[in-house]
């Protein structure tokens, strides 16, 4: 719709569709995969491309190439409540949980009794590592992502998890962001996304940004 | 406890009590108040002062300076659980409000039917202004801080109103903090807290601070 407007506006739009949630389709069939909280990567890089003044094609195929390269997989403990809309977007038990729910609230690939912090990170990771087709040594990007209701420290209790399963598929972490990125309203849980880097995605990912949600100074 | 356990093993120790909470004791009984998310910016600024080789006894200097010059309020919308204890700290119904709890969960001092953000905004920035003795254009940094569960997207939209109002008191907003920086496990809520600024207290406050709570770069 904002590239819709935007062209009415004569303003030279191209599209780039984030998709990685692992839970809504098959890496095969990747089209079909909504976009989830792996949007704070493609955000975070093509918006530093941009900053070199490349050209509008050059932040597109930038921004194409971390999508390739992010998946993603979340886990709602509570619904949000849109406002236009109301009521919840879903009920769900004191003592259940989904895996793999949209950030509107769509619905997962499965809904579970609720699983420890621990339990929770094996299968995040199992999901996400199994996506990206990882090679011994490969450096990522890590971000674990709160929905909204989800307080810092059980994100860093997930992340310790998360953490120790990365460094057993030999996986180097480079950088790592835990917290409030993508939010999805006050619904409780968490998401796991991990960014394949290479040179020219750290060129990226390091330098400052200012936007509420990342508020990124320069290395200290 | 942590002085007294140092102590033991021979480290030397000084105490500075926050006592920022204006909801839990008058100006003039200071000594009685809690300690609430004001503790950001003293621990934020004796760090800094630390981080140039300072003293111990400078280091407490600040601490206490800074613990002078801060005042907060904060309004609880849901309890949290302590996890040892097992159940929640404090029943409040769906559509009420509690002012000035404790990160705790203690009591406030007035249990309040749910008001809207710009009410809840402008009811934290009479407390706080009015305890801190402002004279106008003194410039002042501001939190504005997510207790657990509540999302940045509502930690912006009372900001905003602060901000206004801030203005309407002739206070220069000199810096601003909106997010999760003194939690109260998975509590609903937020708390505003000032700190009026002279020059030092700039220096301390600007430089790059890494810690789980506040990763803070250089500015860009």
């Amino acid at each position: 719709m904002a590239a819709y407007m935007a062209g009415l506006e004569c303003i030279e739009v191209q599209l780039s569709i984030v998709a990685d949630d692992v839970a809504s389709a098959p890496r095969e069939e990747k089209h079909r995969r909504r976009g989830v909280a792996g949007l704070f990567f493609a955000y975070k890089l093509a918006g530093a491309k941009a900053d070199t003044m490349a050209t509008l094609g050059e932040v597109k195929a930038t921004a194409d190439r971390v999508i390739a390269q992010t998946s993603s997989i979340g886990v709602a403990l509570s619904p949000c409540t849109i406002p236009a809309a109301g009521t919840p977007t879903f009920t769900i038990a004191e003592d259940e949980m989904e895996l793999g729910m949209g950030i509107h609230g769509e619905p997962g690939i499965e809904r579970t009794k609720m699983m420890t912090a621990n339990d929770i990170a094996t299968v995040m990771v199992e999901k996400v590592v199994s996506d990206l087709p990882f090679v011994s040594g490969d450096e990522v990007a890590v971000l674990v992502n709160g929905l909204g209701a989800t307080p810092p420290e059980e994100l860093f209790i997930l992340y310790d998890k998360v953490h120790d399963l990365l460094r057993g598929h030999s996986l180097k972490v480079y950088r790592t962001f835990v917290g409030e990125y993508a939010t999805s309203m006050e619904m409780a849980g968490a998401s796991l996304t991990l960014l394949r880097l290479d040179c020219h995605f750290k060129d990226l990912l390091d330098p400052p940004a200012s936007s509420p949600f990342l508020p990124q100074g320069r290395r200290a």
